[in-house]
């Protein structure tokens, strides 16, 4: 059993500090909207639906902390901690949808005693919701597995991402269970490590054999061994079909279909912004050059050494052979079957 | 200036120790035969051009410390100390070359007093030929490239890899003298950081302009910045052009081709191995876990995770635009253009 990723309870938002793993297994308890967000800017808690149930809980918690306010002053401290939350990681599309469906219903009554209670309420449908859609995408995404397969996936996409079982690595285990997995190949993921510290945490205790590579040798990988498929997450999927996911996915994908192998997409339905056309208007977040050059706090560069370090990149279409969602699986062409998806509610 | 990569003098070779850097420059005076292959092999001196250099005075170490042998036992110390040498990196050609012209002098007298001097001159000869075969790459390489160019290159192929100016840091340097570089991306090569270690501190040194990236971000660089060309070294090129060099190559050019951008190899004529027909034939070396799962001696995942961790990939000739050579620039289609340059003596 994992330790809970994200948790709420006593009025206090709960998560697992995923900065330290797999060296530590620390809970963090968040009291404040502020606590939240600094939480999350600092990747304490990370992934798509994480992020989108955290921020969820941080409004929530701005309420609680607003209980003596009169209801301008609430109003007010909502909207901070909106634009706050919505300011810590510019490129995941769940925050967004999470902080609006909880912005709508704070603002759909003038009832101050009524806020808190709907923003609770709200709050734990997220959190529900991302943790049913993992099962929905875990099952349909193992019907694309075969027999024996060998996967290859990139960054963090399990439980510490999502709060529920992983959107690509929940396929994973889904397939693991069904016997289809012969073994999983997870890269690194620097400059985070993301996957060397916490895809490996995860597989390790589901007890599925995995070997971890750095980043650049996949096309080595792709070269000597046969690879099934390659499944990653997103963080944000414009309408057709283009996809924004951690740096050196984009690698990967043009990589496996100059390969023929079949590379997928797996993520909520929450995680799709239909609102952009393509991929080239998602906003890539760039983050400290210290992430780059530094690790375990002892330098690795030259002193002032110049260093660029875009946590995410954009995968066009045309190299993504499906898409998994909670909602289905969506095939080429992307504008089309996207949509359809997303309006199925 | 650079302090001295690789050096011989009062019948030691001295090598400034690699695997330091940039934290610490020392130097390590180098006694026996053992001691060299255990720096090659350590990665305290690194780089197909360096290796090979310091392997020809590796072979002169034994001689030196058989002085008082009898002739068949010099000869079995020479024969031992050439295995010995040729394990400890089984990709680099140069390696191979090197060692193959000093053993074929070692056994071409049979006058005990000869073997010494003929394997000190011969020694020094494969050091300077090094050394000037990199002053031809670099001008001929220079000649490919336009004003203001963006260049990408990977791990370090600098004076630190050959002991004289480099090959294609080489011609980034001999470009940069001209005006013609702009600014110069240097990927940061997990798992052993040549590039955010060594090419740094190379470039740094220079004042050449240059940031850093994590491996997988160079698509990502590629999408959204012009990148005029990547250069490339190489540790073994088959006939046909195939080209084995440092981990994340055959990326860089997979990605360089699916964007347009001249993909360029640069490395003397000792790199080429005409006996071997095609990439596949090529050993790629794989090195210890331990270098992926742990970094400045910290382990970075859980206890007894399995890494793969090969130390070169293969990139297919059709990806590579030009090879420069010390004998000249061979275009497609390689099994003449390098044939030809090879045999051009």
């Amino acid at each position: 059993m994992l330790p809970k990723i994200v948790d709420w309870n006593q009025s206090c938002l709960h998560i697992l500090d995923q900065s330290l793993l797999p060296r530590e297994e620390v809970q963090l308890k968040l009291r404040t909207p502020n606590e939240v967000s600094t939480a999350i800017k600092e990747m304490k808690i990370r992934g798509a639906p994480a992020i989108g149930i955290a921020a969820a809980y941080g409004l929530l918690l701005a309420a609680i902390n607003s209980r003596d306010q009169e209801y301008a002053e609430l109003i007010n401290n909502l909207k901070f901690t909106y634009n706050d939350l919505m300011n810590t990681r510019p490129t995941a599309f769940n925050l967004k949808w999470a902080l609006d469906r909880m912005m709508a219903l704070a603002i759909s009554t003038s009832s101050k005693d009524q806020i808190e209670h709907l923003l609770a309420k709200e709050a734990r449908n997220i959190h529900k919701q991302t943790e049913e859609s993992d099962i929905a995408i875990s099952e349909l995404g193992a019907t694309l597995l075969q027999q024996g397969s060998k996967i290859l996936t990139h960054c963090n996409t399990g439980a510490l991402a999502t709060g529920g079982q992983g959107t690509a690595l929940g396929i994973i285990r889904k397939a693991w269970e069904l016997g289809l997995v012969d073994h999983v190949i997870a890269t690194e993921t620097r400059p985070w490590l993301q996957g060397a510290r916490l895809t490996a945490w995860e597989l390790k205790r589901a007890s599925i054999p995995f070997t971890i590579i750095v980043d650049s040798a996949a096309a080595h990988l792709m070269d000597v061994t046969q690879i099934n498929c390659v499944i990653v997450g997103a963080d944000r999927i414009a309408s057709n079909g283009d996809t924004a996911n951690k740096i050196g996915t984009r690698s990967l994908a043009i990589l496996a279909s100059e390969s023929n192998i079949p590379f997928y997409v797996a993520a909520p339905s929450s995680t799709v912004d239909l609102s952009i056309n393509h991929g080239h208007q998602i906003i890539v977040e760039d983050r400290p050059a210290e992430e780059v050059t530094s690790l375990n706090g002892i330098s690795i560069t030259p002193p002032d050494t110049h260093a660029f370090n875009p946590a995410f990149d954009i995968t066009p279409h045309r190299y993504i052979n499906a898409i998994v969602t909670d909602k289905g699986i969506a095939l080429p062409p992307y504008e089309f079957s996207l949509t359809k998806l997303v309006h199925n509610d």
